[in-house]
Parts: C-alpha cells; sequence; structure tokens
C-alpha cells in the first residue's frame, strides 16, 4: 500500500504474512544465519523489518535440506519476520572456485572446503523454498563491471532464461514472493529490455542487479535514471547490495524502495562508523579521551551509554564489544535514515533531504 | 549481614555504595573495561552484583589516569555495581616480559607493546584509587608451584612486607575497601602465618591467592583445610581465580565467600558450555541436528531462543553470535550455581548439592 509519492519516490508499506515493510527500506544482511555480532532482537529495536540471507554461505553451511528439517531459517535463527534470500548468482561469482557456467546451471567448488556443488535455476528455488524465504530471488548471472556490450548482452539473455525458468520452479507459494533481477551493465538499452523481458514473466517485484561493483556512483544515478521508467510502479524495486547512506538517498529519489548491504554491518567490526556528520575511525588516537557519544543525535546503546574513548580503548584491544557496539549502532543509523527519508517523502521535501545527505558523505571521511 | 551458616560455609549480604553482593559471590572477570563479548546490562542479567577489573591489562590499555579523567571505571565501562580489582601482581608475573622483583617492586615490559612499566605496592594502590574500585587488592608475589618452602617462605616475606605498604597506601578511603591476600604456596604453616600476619595489618577482608595454577584439586582442598581456621571469620574471604563448578561447590563448603574466574567467559569463546549435566563442546558434529537447547533447566537466551544446532553452526561458522551467546550461558550457569549453593546453605543441605556438582563434573567432559 502506497502512503505518499514525492517526484519518482514513494513511501508504502508492503504486507507479508510474517510482517509488514516499511519502504523504503533497508535489509540488514545475515549472511549465515546471523547478522554479525547482533542479537536478532537487537537487530530488531535498531527498526529492521526484514532482513537477508545468503542463498550461498547457507547452501554450503549449514544446508538447506538441514535448515529445513531444523524448522527453517526464522526459527533456526531466531527471527520471526521477513526474510528475503538472495539466489546465490551473485556469490557463486564473486566467492567460490572454479566455477563453471553452462546452459543448465552453474558447477563451483566451495570457498570454505573446496567441495564441489551446483545451482540451477531450480535448485536456487529449492533452496530459498527450504529455507522458508519470504522474498526468493531468480538465478542471475552477474558480470563484472566493466564489460563490452556484446559480453553484457550474452549475458543478459542468459539471465532472463533463467529467470524463466525460475519463476517456473518458484511456482505458487501463498504468503511468499518472487522477484526478478533486471541485468544489463550499465548499458541503458540492456537494462529496458531485461526490465521488461522479466514484465512478460510476470514477477511480485523488480530488483536491479549488477550494479555497485565499483562502478562510480554518478554512473549508478544514471543508469536507474535509464532504467526506471521501464520497472512497473505498482511492485517493489529492489536495488541490491546499495550502498553508502548517500548512494541510498540518491536511489531513493529516483524511485528504489528496498536495499541491502553489508556496509553498515562489516564497518562496525572494522572501527567505522556512520553518524549524521559522516564517518568516524574509532581507532583513530584522537577519540582517546573524548568523552563525547559518537553520535549525540543517535538512540543506540552505542551512543547513550559509552563514550568515544571507549569505544577507541575496545577497538584497539580488539574486544568483541567494539564489533557489538558499532555494529548496533550502524544498523540504527541506516534504520534511521530510512525512517528519515521515508518522513521526508510523506512531507513532500525528500530533495532537500537527499542533497543533505549527499553534503554530509561526499566529503572525505573525518576521523 | 551473615544469614545462615551450615558447616564452615555461610551466606552472608556485603554492603557497599555501590550495591549489595550476596556471598557466595561469583564475580565474571572484566580484564580489560569489558567482560568479554557481553553488554554490562547482560551481565546484571545473569545474576552478578560485582565484576573483576585487572590492574595490569587497565594500567597498559588505556591507563589508570585516563580512566580517571574520563569519570572512573564504572561510567567507563557502563558498569554502575561495583568492581574489585586485582593488584596486577598475578598477572605482571605470567604476561609481561622481562621482570625484574626487587623489594621496591616489580619492573616489567608490557606484553602489548615492550613499553617499560613499574609497580610497587604504592602505585598498585594509587591505580587502583584512580580506576575507582569498590574493593582492591594488596600488591603481592604470585611464586609458581610446585616451589621448595625455603622459595615460597622468601617470596612469603616479601608479599607481607608488600601488604603492610599496600595497606599504609591504602589509607582511609569511606566506602571503599581493601584486602589482603594469604600466601604460602601449599605449606600449610606458611599459610597460616600469612593468614595471622595479615589480620595483624587488619583488612577489610582476607584473599587466598596463589592457588588454582596447575595443582591438583585435592591439594588445593587441602591446603584450604589447613588455612580456613587461620582466616578470620567475619570478614569476607576469597579464593582468587578459581575455578571450575566443583572447585567452587568444594571451597564453598570450606568457607569461601568470593571467587573470580576467566573459566566462564573463556571456553564461551572456545565453544565450551557448562551444564547441569556437565560440561558440552558446541564444535561435536553430533550437535549438527540437535533441535534441543544446551540446557533446558537454563533461563539464558542461548537456552530458550536457540538450538544446539544452532550453537554448533555459529560456532563452526566463526561467528561472533556464537561467543555471545555461550559466554551469557556460561556466566548465567556459574551464577545459577551460586544461588544453588546460597539456598542449599540457607536450607541446610550444602553437602549434598556439593556432592552432586561434584558428581557431575569429576566425569570426563561429555561431548
Amino acid at each position: 500500500m502506497t502512503h505518499a509519492a514525492d517526484g519518482a519516490a514513494r513511501t508504502a508499506t508492503l504486507t507479508l504474512p510474517r510482517g509488514e515493510i516499511r519502504t523504503p527500506a533497508f535489509m540488514p544482511v545475515g549472511t549465515a544465519g546471523t547478522v554479525k555480532a547482533m542479537m536478532p532482537e537487537s537487530v530488531r529495536e535498531t527498526g529492521a523489518d526484514i532482513l537477508l540471507g545468503n542463498t550461498y554461505h547457507l547452501m554450503l553451511r549449514p544446508g538447506a535440506e538441514r535448515v529445513a528439517r531444523l524448522g527453517g531459517l526464522h526459527k533456526f535463527m531466531g527471527w520471526e519476520r521477513p526474510i528475503l534470500t538472495d539466489s546465490g548468482g551473485f556469490q557463486v561469482m564473486s566467492l567460490s572456485d572454479l566455477r563453471k557456467i553452462a546452459e543448465e546451471g552453474v558447477r563451483f567448488r566451495s570457498h570454505i572446503d573446496g567441495s564441489e556443488h551446483f545451482l540451477s535455476p531450480e535448485r536456487a528455488m529449492e533452496i530459498q523454498c527450504l529455507l522458508g524465504s519470504d522474498i526468493q530471488m531468480v538465478l542471475d548471472e552477474c558480470p563484472k563491471l566493466p564489460a563490452s556490450e556484446a559480453a553484457i548482452e550474452t549475458s543478459l539473455a542468459l539471465s532472463m532464461r533463467w529467470a524463466k525458468r525460475s519463476k517456473a520452479a518458484f511456482g505458487e507459494q501463498p504468503g511468499h514472493a518472487c522477484f526478478g533481477i533486471v541485468q544489463g551493465g550499465t548499458y541503458a538499452n540492456l537494462r529496458c529490455r531485461s526490465a521488461e523481458e522479466l514484465q512478460e514473466i510476470g514477477f511480485d517485484g523488480y530488483a536491479i542487479g549488477g550494479l555497485a561493483v565499483g562502478e562510480p556512483q554518478e554512473v549508478m544515478f544514471e543508469t536507474l535514471d535509464a532504467v526506471m521508467p521501464s520497472m512497473p510502479a505498482d511492485r517493489p524495486r529492489y536495488l541490491m547490495g546499495v550502498g553508502k547512506p548517500d548512494d541510498i538517498a540518491g536511489a531513493v529519489l529516483r524511485g528504489i524502495d528496498m536495499f541491502d548491504c553489508v556496509l553498515p554491518t562489516r564497518a562496525g567490526r572494522t572501527a567505522q562508523a556512520f553518524t549524521r556528520d559522516g564517518t568516524l575511525n574509532l581507532r583513530n588516537a584522537r577519540h582517546a579521551e573524548d568523552d563525547a557519544p559518537l553520535d549525540p543525535a543517535c538512540r543506540c546503546p552505542a551512543c547513550r551509554k559509552f563514550s568515544r574513548a571507549y569505544l577507541h580503548h575496545t577497538v584497539k584491544a580488539n574486544e568483541i564489544i567494539a564489533s557489538m557496539l558499532l555494529t548496533w549502532h550502524n544498523l540504527t543509523y541506516y534504520q534511521d535514515l530510512m525512517q528519515d527519508l521515508r518522513d521526508a517523502i510523506a512531507e513532500g521535501r525528500l530533495a532537500a533531504q537527499v542533497a543533505e545527505i549527499a553534503r554530509v558523505y561526499a566529503r572525505e571521511p573525518v576521523d
């Protein structure tokens, strides 16, 4: 249900049997059945309505059939609200060894133990069904950028054939959704063709994949500008793997509804904090005697109960609590960012809000 | 205030300005300003009334003067209840490099950066005062066991001279306590002499140091049996660095009131769990599909919300949540153990309770 629109952006509520998702939404990444360094109830306290789980990691360890025997991913990891799972395609390309892509699917070796595995569109959907995923993604091929138009076109054609097979394999799963993934690199014509072909198949939502893989932000925004008119307005639009706060703000301005990214969690384990004033590196000695909170406007435990000096000390001492507190803070920052964007859309002042976020985050990181 | 006694054991409440301590008490170890992998409020939820902080670690990083400028250790680490600090003596002997012990004190190099430091009885007390410690320990020398009676006697004499200087340096600190430390290895005559000499100086409580350093449990218990009659009945008695559940139970039976040990926290970071049925190694493959809780009688989040299969998976995947959950569980187990011992003393059935704990924990670890 859409509540309000502001230009191309909209704020809405997506209702699934396991809970409502306020959009634009940021999905914390729970790769291997845990949002790293966080208790599930703490993730919920940050304001997250939905998590992302990684098919690639979960199929290798503990295994999809095992998760199913244990009652599904929600029960296993203690998160009863919605979960979106990717199809494994992106991680097979980026993490596994010795992969071999064919029409049927992709054969690869596990980065954990070298064991051989096979992922087809049908198996990707079967795994996501075994996990009990609420939103399941089609298997796609994710080519590295930059790549020639011919190479992207060949890859795209395979991804579209896989999308059709994925949808057929998904079948009918009441209460569960299946999303297609638009590919096409940075070529506007291929992106639009991909969006149209996916709509002919028919999906519950449409993702944009293969961006945020190293290209400059303006190239990503130009690609979005080109493809968004071809994305259906009555379905959720999901920009996969994005991103920094200013990436997200700019994409919301262009009509994106959903995001996922490891950045806030990974940064939290490497002493980086996102604040309303930009990023901070808590390892920097200038925080050693700073009794001030990380971000005085933040509601998270790291900011309410501890000083920058304490965060600096625990980072330097490699204490687990540093990862716990900074992850908690960064996820809170990201959820507050999304709430601010939702509020700005509802109040018709999104452009100014996005400009302010870009102003802060276009600066060099301060530390 | 003593509530009840059962043989040599007693249960009491120790009242300090920052809070009450129910004895027999187990103090979780917060070495470097954090109980590893735990939020302070979670430590409190386990039932802990008091934490232990390590003078050696805190003097090296972030430094006692810095902690004082930041408002003291309680504020710094977000724990407002009592804190006991050791004097640094034990860790200087076990962790630092190139130490040189003289009458004046001990010169050593930091295990972190090789920098040179000096710890005297006066400086040890000054550091603990700067940290704001509620219970401060005298500086002692901790000889390695086994050692000859002559070597222990020489070491003990130095420790007793240092105890006198420590007490003088502590001076008068209303609301804060200073504990002496009985040394003497496993020699009953030296232990008793040490206890008597400390009482002549006069302390708020009396600790037993230099045990649980590798000697068999029966030697530790024999040493306790020999020295406890010389320990004043009207003061808290603290057995430093102990121990396994059956070590604690046996020491409570012999009249000990306070304990600290890294075992529950360290074990939690290495996949070991203490349960009412003995210890479990969650890394073992037999837990991989076990949907049962770690310990069905336990109230902690690891047992209430997750399965053994989930703990096994997150241990194998080196996920931080495994350390978080198993630490939380182990600290809960230890606090419940202490509550059970307090209840057993109050109800005059301590011997049976201790025998039951010994029966479970004398077995080889099951996994």
